[in-house]
């Protein structure tokens, strides 16, 4: 008789995004003459800026072309797109990051589940709200004990990200042996400053512990007192991973491209105290369950590099932005309280009446026609608190906004 | 102090196609005038068909227009591919697999090996010679004990493919709880015919097992009597997963699309004996862990289902069958042993003079300036035997076979 993994027993419900496309689609199914607006999963609804796209299609017709044809890449990534990141992503920035530290991938959701597979037995920090993958994985991978009746997990560690700690919670005071932490947050849209990041890796430094640094939105940083890498802080490589993506800073959400950064100087230890090299287990994993990023694909990333892909992109980022001030104007009006907006794709909002998370997303989606992100789908720190993205069209952000003016708030929510 | 996975350490040596493509690159760099030819790893030499690569090429336009771009896509794959798989690779085949038991993967390497996350403790069998990936990942999984002395992992079970048995090990006499079959045979190019796939699916059914079936190059088979798929086998639905590839029939190395079929009859069990649904585990562990595969890679897939399509894929395949015939008239000239060839684009052949497969690597690199691949690079069992793949472009294929002929094979190699 086959045995199953039971630690996949223990997850609470189904995937966030998808109970809440589930609900929306539901909605819009009984609804059809409604218009409902899409704030919830941080999807990106503007093309490809067109540098971008002509080297996706220069990538396609090199496959249709035998004396350009490319079969199995290497599975770290091609070198071409591996010396642009360490260059402009890094070394620019201060960071001495060499190309064969970047591993390409199909997705930071897939590697930051799939990082798990070189670590042992640890103790487990995660910020609570968190992107609900981290807890997810560590559930699956048998990191923690069973549910709480608070629905938290036993034996993982909730770092609480709060009001009172404006959102970045500072380093606990005994051992965790891997923190994730995400900045500019996901969900909180609230950015670690230079100093709290190297609080951080102070701790780290201590405790021997690694940091997987979840960079993903870091192209929204406005303000130069913020780190875009975990890189730019001194000794940072000898305890942290970090991960980046374009999907959501070159739209690439459908395309499918990302790439986690292992220094050679990250160690791990095993069960007699040797030291073992974490980039080498993660080129051993990488190299045996993954077979690299589609070539094509490759192609239209490191387009993003070129003086004028660069220019597209910002004024990709400028397209978000202006959603970001908008809505921010709006919540400001209504005088809902908010965080994020300002270095983030993301708004951090308080519900109004202290409703609950799904009580708010319900009303949005009921009387609003908004899909929201329930905050308590983050953690139970997210209870009381809904996500806004803003990576809707201008067209739909005006349209979503006008109708949370029309609304008289005052009125008790039915 | 974070602690590492230690089973990683188990492992014996890099990935198997790692050191090839090292020992080839020492070699060229030192050589750099000598033309070298690659029959190694399997991989695909020839241009996308047309068909494919217009659909790629539209997939890309749409990503570039505002009004037909796609951000994230169901994490399963898009339904417009899922139901084409369904009908033409199953359905009419008389294989009742529906859509929503097909996950669109990047690559069948990452789901041979992602799949161990969803079960816990068993016994594994896998067959010798095999694809490294399935040793490697149930190493880093902790489904074995440490290596022997043989090279062999305690706690695996072995069904070693010999000459004996014509390369299509027997259902054993004991309890095995998870069997990696694979057919087409990777390496040894032998298919299973449907008495034989009946066997094991009727142990599986007796021992409440799980096949894992991999057909990556079923479009291969010529002879009606090989099953394409293992869900052409009665009942099979409750014993069995599936991996499919674009790779090596449609050109995808370099694009990368496939699909697993984790059928809802597929059951498995919990400690206490409660039977779990694998289809629901898959699911939550492919939405969980993993985001889609890139649109326009989704399009072109698709594109092969298309009549059009599918008949430049047979031409395509008839191209790297055009290879395999010439090899095999070459190795039966010289005297060598060999199989497969016939439903399948790989050809298992015997050393000369009892060499090692990395003797015999060595030699022809050395002297013929010939890749291949040596068996003992996936198992035991394959030691003194080596790997011919056919999908070299025609004159490659030409020149190395004219350098094997030319070859005085009763001189002692050196």
């Amino acid at each position: 008789m086959v045995h199953i993994n039971e630690n996949f027993l223990k997850l609470k419900s189904r995937y966030l995004f998808s109970r809440i496309g589930e609900k929306t689609s539901e909605y819009q199914n009984t609804h059809p003459d409604k218009k409902v607006i899409r704030f919830g999963i941080g999807d990106t609804t503007q093309p490809l800026p067109s540098t971008i796209l002509h080297a996706f299609h220069r990538g396609v017709d090199e496959m249709g072309d035998a004396a350009t044809y490319r079969g199995y890449g290497p599975e770290q990534g091609y070198l071409f797109l591996r010396e642009l990141i360490a260059k402009f992503d890094f070394q620019e920035r201060g960071a001495d990051i060499k190309p064969d530290e970047i591993f390409i991938s199909d997705g930071s959701k897939c590697d930051t589940g799939n990082i798990l597979d070189i670590f042992g037995e640890n103790i487990v920090g995660i910020t609570d709200p968190a992107y609900p993958v981290y807890v997810d994985t560590n559930i699956m991978a048998g990191n923690s004990g069973p549910i709480q009746s608070n629905g938290q997990y036993e034996g993982l560690v909730y770092l609480s990200a709060n009001e009172a700690n404006k959102f970045c919670p500072e380093p606990p005071n005994h051992q965790v042996d891997i923190i994730y932490l995400c900045s500019p947050n996901n969900p909180t849209g609230v950015a670690m400053n230079r100093q709290q990041l190297t609080q951080w890796v102070n701790y780290a430094l201590d405790h021997h512990s690694v940091i997987l640094f979840d960079a993903a939105y870091e192209k929204y940083i406005r303000d130069d007192n913020f780190p875009h890498s975990i890189f730019e802080i001194p000794h940072a490589k000898k305890v942290a991973i970090e991960f980046r993506s374009f999907s959501k800073t070159a739209g690439f959400t459908g395309a499918r491209c990302a790439f986690t950064v292992v220094p050679k100087d990250l160690m791990g230890e095993d069960s007699v105290g040797t030291s073992v090299s974490l980039h080498d287990l993660w080129n051993r994993r990488h190299s045996t369950k993954f077979n690299g990023v589609s070539y094509p694909v490759q192609c239209a990333a490191a387009a993003a590099y070129t003086e004028q892909g660069n220019k597209e992109i910002t004024e990709l980022l400028n397209y978000y932005r202006y959603n970001a001030e908008l809505i921010k104007k709006t919540l400001q009006k209504i005088g809902f309280h908010y965080w994020g907006g300002e270095n983030s794709p993301y708004i951090w909002v308080k519900t109004p009446q202290n409703l609950s998370s799904w009580e708010f997303f319900d009303f949005m989606l009921n009387n609003l026609q908004i899909v929201i992100t329930p905050g308590s789908g983050f953690g139970i720190a997210g209870e009381e608190y809904f996500r806004i993205t803003c990576f809707g069209n201008h067209e739909d952000t005006q349209i979503a906004t006008e109708r949370m003016l029309r609304w008289d708030w005052n009125e008790l929510i039915p």
